[in-house]
């Protein structure tokens, strides 16, 4: 599958997970139900939502069973922005060229809505159609890849375990660094994979695949981010890049820009390699994980 | 039940939670692991687990099948305090008399730790052992109360929707306060009950007894923390008194301290008399509705 062809796919993903989402936000016009329509209404590119649905099709699933999953996947995606970009974080004040959140509604309304997202995506979970077991498998493969093993452990350590990491040894800093890939990008994208899949049923050899692929275009799409971050046009990025002011540990910083290149060239080979189970049906993973080194924002 | 005999109770079940908690809890030395060890392992009175399991054991539960939905009920009431005492919220440098954990690990932390330990919470819920059915409507019913329409909302309108109240008609402020109370108090306390019936499979009748005790006394429970907040020895509460410096609307300031009284005695009152469908066997949540509003700290 080619670029263009992708890119039809996940705008056409796009137009269906935004219905969805409309449908399932909360419509009432209190302010927690402003600021989490605000929050996740915003024109992302609905990633989580497509790599739910494409591993629950590629097992045999069905998109309408695994919709609410689907959105979940994107609220804790959602929160997790809101999160991580407040004044004690990052402390951004623009995300897709509009206000972030706490810039819009004030620190306490986007610390609260982030909370909001955060418990409605488990409601969203239980909500797809799918084996009572299955339900409980994929709320513990959320809550495992979302939470202080996953995504919010990875957070952590790239925000507040990484001072001073100049004075550490490369073997120390590149183990450290694929941690924090894995946990921070990786665990949310393999959660998503892993969702559809155990929705769907999937069987051990598929949950495998995806888990590899996941970790793989997970450690690649951070590299890819921290490039951009430097060296993309900053109106297309719609944000301040802010990792080199910050002089944090990237792959960027540690290994140069050809250096991460080659790194993230290495896992998206590595990504496209697991996906062999799965036969020419997963050309739309193999042109995804393309896709994610070469976007340009 | 007596008082003396309710406050041995709730010591002996702090006991088995703390044990529990500890189990559950991570090991490991990260920063993530040791701010959610923090600030859960903080001397609590551990009244929401007591909730689940004396609602489970009520309907013919068993402790040891409901203990992880106990203490994920007690993450979801550490996560909130951890997030409530932030600078951007209630700004609270002191709990039980010691830092809060913004102020013991920084504020990124403590955002990230309540993060962690609310997506924990539920998985927690589905380790409970119960039929798969029940664990996806516990999941539900901690999203529901826990979320927008609960805990959350109420958060969100008692911090940021009662700016200027004092101009309002009285009326409205009565059926604010109320929906304040019920969301911000009252909801986690009846999803504790609520939790520990649905997993040990209660009827129709049990649950709907619960919804309404739960409610009465939140509502009770709040009115009495809005007391305390001013009246009460600052070193015994172990924190200082904030209400009445920011003159929010309480229902101590709004109906003034023997009206609000009042209210929360008809609210106990009211607790009690739902109860009459479990017979003798629920005097221990009759003594906890009394101990609700005579409690000291």
């Amino acid at each position: 599958m080619d670029n263009k062809t992708l890119t039809k796919e996940l705008k056409k993903n796009a137009v269906i997970i935004n219905a969805a989402l409309k449908k399932f936000l909360p419509k009432d016009n209190s302010l927690i139900s402003q600021t989490m329509r605000y929050a996740v209404l915003n024109g992302g590119k609905r990633l989580r939502p497509f790599l739910v649905i494409t591993a629950a099709e590629l097992v045999g699933g069905n998109i309408k069973f695994v919709l609410p999953a689907a959105c979940a996947l994107e609220y804790v995606h959602s929160y997790s922005l809101v999160h991580d970009d407040l004044p004690a974080m990052d402390n951004d004040d623009l995300r897709r060229g509009k206000p972030t959140t706490h810039k819009k509604f004030g620190e306490a309304a986007a610390i609260l809505c982030g909370d909001a997202l955060l418990t409605e995506s488990f409601k969203l979970i239980i909500k797809s159609q799918a084996k009572a077991e299955y339900k409980n498998i994929a709320v513990g493969v959320l809550a495992d890849f979302a939470g202080y093993q996953g995504m919010v452990g990875g957070q952590v350590e790239d925000t507040l375990e990484t001072d001073g990491w100049k004075k550490k040894r490369i073997t120390y800093l590149s183990e450290k660094l694929l941690s924090i890939e894995a946990k921070k990008t990786s665990a949310l994208l393999t959660a998503s994979l892993y969702t559809g899949a155990v929705l769907s049923g999937a069987n051990e050899k598929q949950k495998e695949a995806f888990l590899n692929y996941g970790f793989h275009i997970g450690c690649a799409f951070q590299i890819a981010d921290d490039i951009l971050d430097v060296y993309a046009d900053k109106k297309l990025l719609g944000k301040k890049g802010s990792d080199k002011d910050n002089n944090k540990l990237t792959a960027l910083s540690l290994f140069g820009k050809e250096g991460a290149q080659e790194k993230a060239s290495s896992h998206i080979k590595a990504a496209k390699a697991v996906l062999k189970t799965f036969g020419k049906k997963a050309d739309i993973l193999r042109a995804l994980a393309d896709y994610i080194v070469d976007r340009t924002y």
